[in-house]
């Protein structure tokens, strides 16, 4: 089996209110030193065996298909075959 | 600034519907190569500098009391300061 993960973020100026929902709650917890939270997505994939590039070329096509919003979101992703 | 980048994912065995979603989706446009998908989440966050060792249990600490569910999620971290 081969492994892939993706990371999947807001891009940078994208308002995250997730990120600045946790950001207050770690304040409020007392955590002073966090300065900014940025939430994103982490997904771990198996996949059949294939060639590492068409393995890459495929997970990219899903990312861009599926997983991300390429307009607002930036992704990368690693293969292990 | 120092930087922390978390990831947090379900333990194996508990169940992710998130992720059998997602499999069901990749599957329906033709991606019959993926066997499993496992959503979790990646957070990244600007911290006030520190020395590394303190950075790293007190953003321990942040996953234990919020960040995370310790009883159905693994997590790691890694701090750059």
């Amino acid at each position: 089996m081969a492994r892939a993960r993706v990371h999947i973020r807001l891009k940078e100026g994208i308002l995250d209110p997730q990120g600045k929902a946790t950001l207050g709650a770690l304040k409020s917890l007392g955590y002073e030193e966090v300065k900014d939270v940025r939430v994103g997505k982490y997904i771990e994939m198996e996949l059949e065996n294939g060639s590492k590039k068409q393995l890459e070329s495929r997970v990219n096509e899903m990312c861009e298909r599926l997983l991300a919003n390429p307009i607002i979101e930036d992704y990368w992703l690693e293969v292990e075959d």
